[in-house]
């Protein structure tokens, strides 16, 4: 479901119900899987908190759907949810561990280790976006200075180029030309074209933001050693320059004993929705484990 | 087994099995527990190399001690089984998950997740030492700049503080005053003595190598969220400012939605011993099942 403006987590809430409704057409579901925009409490099926829709803190999502569509109903956060499709339909399939990490306004992460979602004490595990890579880099909007986010996260790519565009007035010709002077409409979209285009300042952009993920994902194969890092959303389409960026940083961070691979991941936008049918599939076999 | 000067492995492993046998004394084990410092692959049974000794490249260690020994071997890398020790009688006991930290001549780690040890698709998880808190930082032995043991390990924190001192005559006149003019003496007990009595240039090195190693396992915390992290090793007896150094700068550098506590490790230099009954316990555990 996505979240029109100024909604809250009570029309949300019956646009979800609506939509189920209307899919289901009748039918009676053994279960339903929810992927969630926001920090989820997997275990007690309750929502924390939305970053962008008011009204959801402490919300128990699972409860409410469950009295309303008769049915078990199981939420995780979207990041845990798509690394779990990516895992069981995706480009993670064979792969027992992985870290999928999506890079788009945000840079937020999910684990699988040994098969299963990797969920953490607090359901807080896989915040690469909030790993420091520099101390003493830019302030990040969670208020620390050098997390990932702050440098390869869209808004933040797009940002550093407006402001280097307005500070360095010889730089950047070619984005400029491209978008007419109007640096407001600048997004990483337009920054990939200038910098396959050959723009210096699109180019050193994309290296800076590339080169902070990879220090990241480095430091995180250095601490848990998965075979497989997968990376979806949008800044992972600006092309050759922030793949190689990134595999560079992680290779450079890692230590020379350690490997392995950095791919696209595979269901793209689809990842939650694959995930929130494996989030059933895994309810249903503990289950039948369970009642066997 | 410590290993004496000059050793290779050959007398190493002369000198191991001398010392089982001594200890059985005729009595058949059911099975053998090794702590073994270097790089192991633990389900092979192969020691990858020693970093220290010569001659344990791609050695079989668990079917050579087997042969001799006549009983299965386990063996593992010291900071795995250390945190192993720690979570069944230490410190850790109550947690099924935690990360611990050697902060010694040099820095290692093992983590424990869902109460089993976590070694990663190579054996090389845990290795908090090489991940990156300061891309521009020093060169550390491992080639990289900036890694969390270039600035956090015995070694280098006494090797900063005798450089700082030959460059800058004014400070650290506790510390000079404690070893006589003897710089190359120093060693983080003393500099931890220096700081304890007020010395400058001692408390700021204690600081530095404290942050560093806080940025480290806040890191770690984002990205795998554990309840527990557990220090141990030498460095980690240097006192108060230390610690709260260390506490300091993990809070600063995780998120305040995830939360955990930095203690003590509680088996000491035992650590590794306990850690290698719990190898075998595991072992003999698993046995049970499958011949049920």
């Amino acid at each position: 479901v996505f979240a029109p403006p100024n909604s809250n987590a009570e029309t949300d809430i019956r646009q979800m119900v609506a939509l189920a409704k209307e899919m289901l057409a009748g039918e009676q579901p053994c279960a339903i899987g929810v992927s969630f925009g926001g920090p989820v409490d997997h275990d007690r099926g309750l929502v924390h908190l939305s970053h962008h829709v008011p009204g959801w803190e402490n919300i128990r999502l699972s409860s409410l759907l469950e009295t309303k569509l008769s049915a078990p109903v199981l939420i995780d956060n979207d990041a845990n949810v798509a690394a779990l499709g990516e895992h069981r339909y995706g480009a993670g399939r064979g792969y027992q561990t992985l870290l999928y990490v999506t890079v788009s306004t945000g840079v937020g992460g999910g684990w699988i280790i040994n098969g299963q979602p990797w969920r953490g004490h607090e359901n807080m595990a896989g915040e690469i976006g909030h790993t420091v890579v520099d101390p003493q880099g830019p302030r990040c909007l969670c208020g620390k200075r050098g997390c990932v986010e702050r440098f390869a996260s869209g808004r933040y790519i797009a940002q550093d180029v407006r402001e280097e565009l307005s500070a360095s007035p010889g730089k950047g010709e070619i984005l400029r030309a491209l978008v007419q002077d109007q640096i407001a409409s600048i997004d990483t979209k337009l920054i990939a074209e200038a910098a396959a285009r050959g723009d210096d300042l699109a180019i050193e952009a994309l290296k800076t933001a590339a080169r902070a993920l990879g220090v990241g994902i480095g430091n995180a194969a250095n601490l848990i050693n998965p075979p497989l890092i997968l990376l979806g959303g949008g800044v992972t389409k600006t092309g050759d320059i922030f793949w190689e960026g990134v595999r560079q940083g992680a290779r450079m961070t890692s230590l020379p004993e350690i490997h392995f691979e950095i791919e696209p991941a595979g269901l793209g936008d689809d990842a939650p929705l694959w995930g929130a049918i494996a989030l059933v599939e895994n309810y249903l076999a503990n289950s039948m484990t369970q009642s066997a």
